[in-house]
């Protein structure tokens, strides 16, 4: 990402990359400010052995694009609507996502790191099967946890459950 | 895809995956009028050996999303503004790259199958040095046809080339 | 609805329910967390003798749509801008309003649970006498109270019934 | 619907109504130039039996949001974006959809009317086993079109296909 | 108004006609809510000598389309976009400006009652010419207040009017 | 108007000004063009008499709100998007209606040039029995243009009434 | 620009350049497919004494950004709403102007190249005298040619203008 | 700029002028409410030796057009999206930068005051050469910033730096 005013919210990618077992790095590389790095970088992508790289950027959010330009490894983009500027994100999202043909970025939803580390891992996954089995896992987790959810409604109702709910917000 | 209404823009998918040299199938599968057939498909994707998964989808643009529902193959969905139906594609855009955290659709832009394309055959490339190499090929023809325009450009001068592209365009 | 952070907003559907004396259910199904449970609700909806099912999601908002993909029992949308996820609603409400043709999903305004349990008691209503009569005397009720407020306002003022609105707001 | 330029677009709800064998009425009504006439018809239509009305409306769009103010029949909205107004058909969507408290319009997609006729089918289908049969039949129409066009394409391939498309165009 | 929740922002325009000496009255009056009211005040506005018709209205916002409908005296939207409801404006901007032809609303930015208020001031202004020196005040008194605010800040400078506003703001 | 782009679509209020009997003046006045000229003209209208200003514009669409600036009769905007701009007309609504608070703009719907001056009628209608009478007549027809389209469409049948549509457009 | 698609709407700013006398070049570079010449561009730009550059693009737009990031030369951007492209323009334009702090992009008004070619002008006239004197002539113009068309409007009036117009128009 | 309230983020623009050492006026100036004031600002700033002009506006945003109406020295918008205004800056934005052919605003991010600053600073570099060494120097600090904050996330990882930057913010 390009400032540290982001790295709260691209956290969720890393968070997930660790579930997964993926190693990665994490850097401060700037599109309008530090351009020479954002070349070397992705110049030097593909012969480091790196599978995916995920970029966040608010804003004119060119960081993800101008990655893309000079790699072949595939680059994930997250649109970035951080507090302290003033942007809800559309911004970033058509700045991301409206690449000209022959150089795509594989676009997630507006501040979803989470998903672009995801993203990473299946495309990790689609030749590694232990990434793979990371993610079937992970895939039955998630349903898991809103048949958990369903079943506590049902046991208590609905209204107990707002109540419970707001508890645990307060506590 | 759901409707052949969208065969036209998704071949742009076919052509890229053509020049790599990539397998592939294409189907009319529809999340609201097949929604078994969606479920098959991406239930079966993994075991079958599929890197990825390109869903175009129009208006309330669900397919991509349910794809990636039931499967951990990755899914590159397409927003698709075509003729036939009354949509600007900012609906399916939205539709498309807004997933909630968990299953991430990697989203290229409107109309631009051809990135959907590349971005599968980027997938592939994580992993096969051969569909690497025609990404890196590919990618230098595309500086190399800017560089040709400019040559023409410098030599015949911008008044003149506008003209030569009218003819173009007209015969 | 996919996810408890809807349920404080859905909660205004089942509070219409209960007011016209409407039996239901209240359930946590994902489309894209536990899509199987989606179609299982969706398919034995009209042998259940379900007259209508209200569905809210925000984002890419896909569970409205993916209902009405497999029952023919008329399904409600309520597009939701929950203040939990990064979105104003206007994502889920084209979402979920923009379905294909021969698919409809009636969508209400954006976090209008309120006005879902309405609807599903007007396609009640449609059969049961006793059902429409409660939403006759309610259309009376909406009506009775704008003319109370009236003239209450015309007693004492508007600039002395804002002051007692500012007073209870802070009571 | 309020003017006549409407009319060949929710002509869609009509097929779809003869489609089910209900039977119906077409009229001009418009919420601005004939107020009086849209109270009548809303208040008059419990009495008369009428199960759901559609309402077709562009640009202020406030057709249907009017009728749903004088009647606990369900209403169905229609956002219609025609060619001879200066209109994409969001703010007609808007105008319908957000509805306040107590008032709701059921909305379709932006010139949807096929699907209108859809949901009001649907709602005489709950309690009518006639036309939910009807409605299950079309469903199956829908997802069998699907699979034709499916089964054609795997036969001719992609390529072909849309070769013939062409020529039917053209024809 | 429709709902007591605009009071608030209404009360800009009652401050103006306050302001210029323009008797007026403030009631609720909803149009989905009270519909035979909006009638019963749009047809009798003329004959009892009204000069112009204010109505705030947020969300769907059909006040002052239904008040125009009618009556032939001028009718002032005001779009609200109010913090107690889900909307920033835009819609009830896009449903009260957006008349079909022959109906017109004149409309003011959202949330500008005020500015409403000096409308119909205008409008009464055309024939009253009390009411138009009023006004010319009015605009003189605008002009000065920058003035007066431009002449401070040349003697203080920029960074102590900062300072100062501050200090204001928090007093 | 600024430019003569927009005279087609400006004629809807001379039609109307025609139609009640109002007197009126035509000129191309430019806020960013002749600026002079804009201020001349706006601070000149109330001695000459003038009871309404309507002004189109396009794009930033600046003229209506500088006429606003410098006069206190009434300055009524329509945003104009016109063929041969680039523009939806979105940007000159948003220009001309979001005025600051003490200078409003009466707003009219996108192109609706008609509506602007039916507008001016009313305001002049206000303190003229006669054009009130004039505007109280063209409502009527307006609601029996569409009873008599009512009578036609009942006697016909839509799909009759469709086709003779059809027909009276090739003519 | 970055590509041929982009040069018919660009040489609006070519005939402003033209007009004014002022030395420039044409060329193709572009942000994702040569972005090595992008940046040589952009870091010669002030060694070679170039006053501003103009660059125009569509879509995802990152060109003038990219510039801008090597250069402290001013870079003037155009958005780019071409026919080839599907996009209104609106992407671009956000993509060129929501820049970070640090790293202005002038932004003139989506596919206004004619005006990127004045502000150029006016970047150089702030120290070339010769260049402003030309900028004023060419204001001048600007306001002549409306009153020229507004004392042919007065002559012929309006009804007469309009035909006159649409006769050259077809001629 | 029209208004106190617009001076806190334009203050950004005099820290960047500081810090280049460019000598500037602060003045309030209102398009609406001064109009006579801003007609001599623009055009006596050609004679008084202004390299650019610098006006910062929200919602209906007429300043900057209404300048640049009457001078040829560069006028830099700046769209505001102040807090005590209705408006997210996008309504500013489009009346900004959609000028007319022949009048130019040089458009920068909303509320991107800082960007106007560095923006007239690269104006009179382009002829003042001390101006641009400042640029330039400028431009390195902000790369060093990137890159020094590279160095501490790579020293401390992603997780402690995070943590400090929380603790920074709390302090």
């Amino acid at each position: 990402m390009g400032s540290d005013s982001d790295l709260a919210i691209m956290s969720g990618a890393t968070k997930m990359l660790d579930k997964f077992g993926i190693a990665y790095e994490v850097d401060f590389v700037s599109a309008h400010r530090t351009p020479q790095k954002v070349s070397a970088v992705a110049k030097g992508a593909a012969a480091r052995g790196i599978y995916a790289i995920i970029a966040g950027a608010g804003g004119a959010a060119h960081l993800p694009g101008m990655l893309a330009a000079e790699t072949v490894v595939a680059v994930i983009g997250v649109p970035v609507a951080s507090g302290s500027l003033f942007s809800d994100g559309t911004d970033a999202l058509f700045s991301i996502v409206q690449m000209p043909g022959g150089v795509p970025v594989a676009t997630v939803g507006i501040n979803r790191a989470e998903n672009a580390g995801i993203l990473a891992a299946q495309i990790i996954g689609a030749s590694d099967k232990n990434v793979r089995k990371k993610l079937e896992a992970y895939k039955k987790e998630l349903g898991e946890a809103v048949h958990n959810k369903s079943n506590v409604l049902k046991k208590i109702g609905h209204k107990e459950y707002l109540k419970e709910k707001g508890k645990k917000k307060n506590a």
